[in-house]
């Protein structure tokens, strides 16, 4: 087994040699860009950890890798489009520097070439990754639709959010990880553990990452914090305050949430201390740590060592105590 | 072996129960409208057609049928964002009867599900025609971009262009045919011929279309005959005007496609004249009836009975001869 920088360094070997140089130049220029624009690449971590998790070696597993990393980066190119996002790792979107129309064909192709991926694994192998890949590539297009749905609903439930970013975010988790078993050829049950496992962690890692975008320490958290609260979305803080706050806290939120006038600092700051005093910053804190649990249960069901068991505990708990 | 009307009721049949009743409805709903919205269904009825031909029943065929028509809406979803249409077989566009983020979402979700529609055949026939299916996509993507480079291009030659039609329409009329040789297990070589004639249909199919755009009679073609020249498109007629018409010719042309002050009546009256004079029109039909004799060349070598290969010429006639 090796360290996630060793995963990260020989997948990004990988990718290297994955640069399309072929023509249309204006349909494979913007695939190049978005793919070699960085980030953690740890959906693909996971699939190839789980891969040497469940006994063959992570090379095995590298095409499945770098389809879940395609895919992603496909979903970021349309999603940048339907946000209207100019920025993304802090570089032009693709359709700001390209244009709509790049945007959308663009993002096509990586969702085929994505598929093509698993043409290097026998029938059987190819036909199981790419059935898991369609039934969550669907269901992030089904996130990403309540996730829009939303933005100009007034009544969404704690149990509505939990399930738009275990859609949008948590089953590709749950894929990356299951793609590496399937790779290894581990049992359907053991297939299905690490993919509930995934899920469950993908989970916790978007509590977390709605908790950290408002608590998080500005000088290491990549992104504005408060930008959530400034963008007024109904992340799990706020719906966990309009839930269970006391009446004057439900109605200072909805108040601060449609004032337009107060300046972006002061707001976040209002916002911020609503989400402490009505215990909705605790209970967000409490919610990663019950799902991360969760998912550490499962991982006691596996066959397999409790060294690599330990492994993905270690992997989880660096993710969930992760300030940025 | 049925007759094309009965392929078409069969296959809408199958296409009824496809309709998706799920929960987002704002994704699902786009996806329902475009598929509903008519058409001719040619590509999934050659599928179907192939595969009798082959010797299996249709009814094996159903669902890559279904796929090649889900993809082929998908495409009209997305090409329709990118060409700004408002309309498409009379009635209003997705992006322009929900929006922007609509046509996206929903394209993308119908594309994962036309490869979904593979799932049934077993693992073997499952790769290859997700593998065929993943080729044909990618090149129909690089058909379009080539299409959008075109249009600010001035030195785009006949050669390119018809490398532009054959990956914008022809290869999926070639998959639409090799699918069903696939579902019916015919061997590699009569797969690759018949994906080779669909290929050679396909193209004569479109220069066909090119032709009717401007030559076509009013009261039958679907269209607005002259479209392509209000439009300035530079089709098979006005590439082969430019290429071998006199020097005179090529400047009117050139200047009737640069004056915008013209009525879009007297301009396509005007450059029809060139197309006639030029002895572009000629050649256009020259092209369709060398790309058919092609087309029917291939037939021969086919391992199946005369009279099965008596059937795709008379559907390839019927098509070539249409003059909607």
């Amino acid at each position: 087994m090796q360290h996630i920088e060793q995963y990260q360094k020989s997948f990004l070997n990988h990718l290297e040699g994955f640069t399309v140089h072929k023509e249309p130049k204006n349909l494979y220029n913007p695939i190049n860009y978005i793919l070699e624009l960085g980030g953690k690449r740890l959906r693909p971590v996971l699939t190839l950890m789980t891969a040497e998790v469940f006994g063959v070696n992570a090379q095995t597993a590298m095409d499945a890798a770098l389809s879940i990393e395609v895919f992603h980066n496909f979903s970021l190119v349309h999603d940048d489009i339907m946000d209207d996002a100019p920025l993304r790792r802090g570089e032009e979107t693709v359709h700001e520097k390209w244009n709509l129309n790049t945007g959308i064909l663009s993002g096509d192709a990586m969702l085929i070439m994505a598929y093509q991926l698993f043409e290097n694994y026998e029938a059987e192998t190819f036909q199981a990754l790419a059935k898991l890949f369609s039934k969550t590539a669907l269901e992030v297009c089904e996130g990403q639709q309540y996730d829009i749905d939303f933005e100009t609903r007034d009544d969404v439930t704690i149990i509505e959010y939990l399930k738009m970013i275990e859609y949008k975010t948590a089953v590709l988790v749950g894929a990356a990880m299951k793609m590496g078993a399937i790779v290894a050829k581990a049992s359907n049950e053991d297939q299905n553990s690490i993919y509930e496992f995934g899920r469950l962690l993908g989970i916790a890692f978007q509590l977390q990452d709605d908790y950290l975008d408002a608590f998080g320490n500005p000088e290491t958290f990549g992104k504005q914090v408060g930008g959530d609260i400034i963008e007024n979305k109904k992340t799990y803080l706020v719906l966990k305050t309009l839930e269970s706050g006391s009446k004057e806290t439900q109605s200072a939120l909805k108040k601060l949430m449609s004032n337009s006038e107060l300046s972006n600092e002061n707001k976040v700051d209002k916002v911020k201390v609503l989400f402490t005093n009505s215990g909705s910053a605790e209970a967000t804190q409490e919610a990663v740590k019950d799902y991360t649990n969760k998912a550490f249960k499962v991982l006691e069901g596996l066959n397999i060592p409790e060294d690599k068991k330990q492994l993905l505990r270690v992997f989880g708990e660096q993710l969930m105590t992760r300030r940025v």
